[in-house]
């Protein structure tokens, strides 16, 4: 089955490493896997743009259907091989529920963390401001606060004991906030979350082989919880 | 069931309006609708802030489950309910799957549209610079011809012949792009799907009140498809 499957991404990407996290789980291995450079602009390619419109990895696609929203990709293997590897949406409705809730919410905590870090890439030279970089930074720390308490109150997961599709779709945001330098000390359960997970064989198969140097842009940010 | 049911909602936000067609589609009323001025910041009032710490609305109670993400509250309501009202979710794993892409891409969609209407009340004066909102118009403009040739391609809904959770959850930001004074002329197929949607009973009984006198703001975007 995962040889109709070709999965188009760049490395270093979060939203590639959710989807090839998800084929994981659910030990859907052999797919096509095709990098691209996002440096050589490969992500706007013809064999890209045929397929999706946006030019933007990741690109999937299983047989005639192509999926490239990263979190419609993972609702999609989950469905479609719900008894194959590990089981990622719970049936319990209120469990089920709550893990929406959370995958929902990896959409502004990754859109915060994009506004810092790719700021300089967003916004042309003539339109930065120090004082939207500060805003962006506040918002970030006050949103990673939010994980803080949410995993305070229902941890050690994302919707308590047992690893779900709301892990496979936040996991790469919060590892990317340690990438670019956030402070264990300040965020103790995203970094027990964070420490947890990254031995899971899954996420350590997969893990981005780009992230070996640290970078320190948020390593000033403070938790407000 | 729908009495143990609390929606906090403010008059003409889409995200708030997706959740209340889903209520109706799926047959449920008689919640408890509590309206909440956005002009005085009733969302940042402490009985929302209990239940939703990133003070917005929608905010959305089911006895203790709280779901406050707008696409998360539909999604549920529909796998919670699914025997009662319409089926949302079609049960064809490829239908399900294109209908998981439509759903997800609203949130591009969303973002795109909000960064031209709301640049005054997002972006600080010092801050506003005149390229950036050419930047964004033509963002949209774009975004709007990608979904003007998904209609084409896939009408007369988001995945064909059926209504799905694709509609109930990317209507709204359509309907938003035409109240904002977008072009039928210019887009014939986003204005035959509007036209064709706003007469459907679960659209009509929940249309924003507030929407009485069109705006221009989005007026001479051109289709690029």
């Amino acid at each position: 089955m995962a040889k109709e499957m070709t999965l188009y991404w760049g490395a270093g990407s979060p939203p590639c490493w959710r989807v090839m996290i998800a084929l994981e789980e659910k030990e859907l291995r052999g797919y096509n896997s095709i990098q691209l450079s996002f440096e050589k602009m490969e992500h706007k390619s013809k064999k890209v743009l045929d397929i999706n419109p946006r030019g933007q990895l990741p690109t999937f696609q299983h047989g005639q259907l192509v999926i490239n929203e990263s979190f419609a990709a993972c609702i999609y293997l989950e469905n479609k091989f719900k008894k194959q590897g590990n089981e990622l949406i719970p049936t319990c409705p209120n469990e089920q529920g709550l893990m929406y809730q959370r995958l929902f919410e990896a959409a502004p905590l990754g859109q915060k963390l994009g506004d810092v870090i790719y700021y300089e890439w967003k916004v042309p030279e003539g339109e930065r401001h120090d004082s939207a970089k500060e805003r962006n930074k506040n918002a970030v720390a006050l949103e990673l606060s939010l994980w803080e308490g949410y995993l305070k109150k229902t941890g050690p997961f994302l919707i308590g004991k047992n690893f779900s599709l709301a892990d496979v779709i936040v996991f790469p945001n919060i590892a990317y906030a340690f990438h670019y330098g956030l402070c264990p000390e300040r965020f103790p359960k995203l970094a027990q979350y964070y420490n947890m997970l990254k031995e899971r064989p899954s996420i350590k198969k997969t893990w981005p082989s780009t992230w070996q140097v640290k970078k320190d842009l948020l390593k000033e940010l403070k938790n407000t919880s």
